[in-house]
């Protein structure tokens, strides 16, 4: 069947960030499925109202409709189950633990580095709307927010697990990359894509991680187009 | 076979306070192993050397010796395989990493908390012991690193995944407790057998967690003596 994944899109219609349609980029690259990508830019709500949802990812196979990053990659799972990156029973809790974790520490943290790279590299129309709902979100003004080298700090403090257990395991989830990893290297790519400010230490285990992920599946994101491209 | 643990005491022969040792009595009790447990000392070196090993927990089950909380855990998955408690493959790795959270950012908060506590829990004539090891380790005084204000702090920090996660199910790893539980309960067990000072919000849902864990696999932790019983 065909897979389709409507796919966040900045002022570049090939600049591919969002860090929750990158996880599903890995995961559909990750199980060996052919994708076709649709750009698709924040205020396009009628083009998804086909799946009653109103932001991306949006993904169909075939007759399935399926929104929801963590709930794409389940479906995946369920679909095509050679090759589990989410997992069942205890395997699927921990990674609903580590994906709190991304979501309220690390991509936070990541935020405050790129947010006025971010900013620029939305496309034009977008970027009142992106202002106005991330600064009602924030309580406060993207150039408030905006403070990399607080953010690099509270990023190194909330990769202190991440950094220690890749000294164990050349991946999260092991020798080869899954889920776990695919949740971290969506939000950061999704900083990488938009910035060329550093992230983390060039000697953290991290860091060689992320190139690697780079790398992974016949670098599907190492190809992918980012701002040093633009 | 009789499985016997080597188990830190403390003023009080019948203080229990290790959190490595208490990842392996809820370990136990998950798989309904009865155990004999060996109050020991820190400078009671000559009494492990069976083990080769110089720290608790020790455990012996039958001829087996192991030793390493992690390691007996997994141990015990291998020779009790029903109900597993660590898992294999992503779960395993899923677990690895949450250890390194519980172990690098969870657990140095508490000590914060309970450090001068802690102290005053240990026998007297292991104070001088336990003062110079984890003074070298810290490179500061303990009444330094003491300041329960700031560990509560870091503690709420480091803890917002698991806040996060506990309001979608009621353990860690689901409906039931398992090793992530356990592994965090370990140290938290510590924190409270030695301490009466605060380490949670009351509303914070870590706080009924600990409350449900005191009385799971029938009530194995919340009967253990504290320093409110002395």
């Amino acid at each position: 069947m065909a897979i389709t994944l409507y796919d966040l899109c900045g002022r570049d219609e090939r600049l591919r960030f969002s860090p929750y349609c990158w996880r599903v980029r890995m995961t559909l690259a990750h199980k060996g499925l052919e994708v076709t990508t649709v750009a698709w830019r924040f205020q396009e709500k009628e083009a998804l109202a086909f799946a009653d949802y109103d932001k991306v990812p949006v993904l169909t196979d075939g007759d399935n409709v399926v929104t929801d990053s963590f709930d794409i990659m389940r479906y995946l799972d369920r679909a095509y189950p050679d090759a589990p990156v989410v997992g069942e029973g205890m395997s699927l809790q921990r990674l609903m633990l580590f994906k709190q974790s991304v979501e309220r520490s690390i991509t936070p943290a990541l935020f405050k580095i790129v947010a006025l790279d971010l900013l620029a590299a939305i496309h034009p129309e977008d970027r009142d709307y992106f202002r106005k709902t991330r600064e009602a979100r924030f309580g406060a003004t993207l150039e408030a927010v905006n403070d990399p080298e607080q953010g690099r700090h509270l990023l190194k403090q909330a990769l202190v697990p991440v950094n220690a257990q890749l000294k164990e395991s050349p991946f999260l989830d092991g020798d080869t990359p899954s889920g776990a990893d695919y949740l971290l290297f969506g939000s950061m790519m999704w900083a990488y894509t938009v910035s060329t400010e550093t992230l983390v230490d060039e000697k953290d285990p991290v860091a060689a991680w992320f190139k690697r992920m780079l790398e992974v599946h016949d670098s599907v994101a190492g190809k992918a187009v980012t701002v040093r491209d633009l």
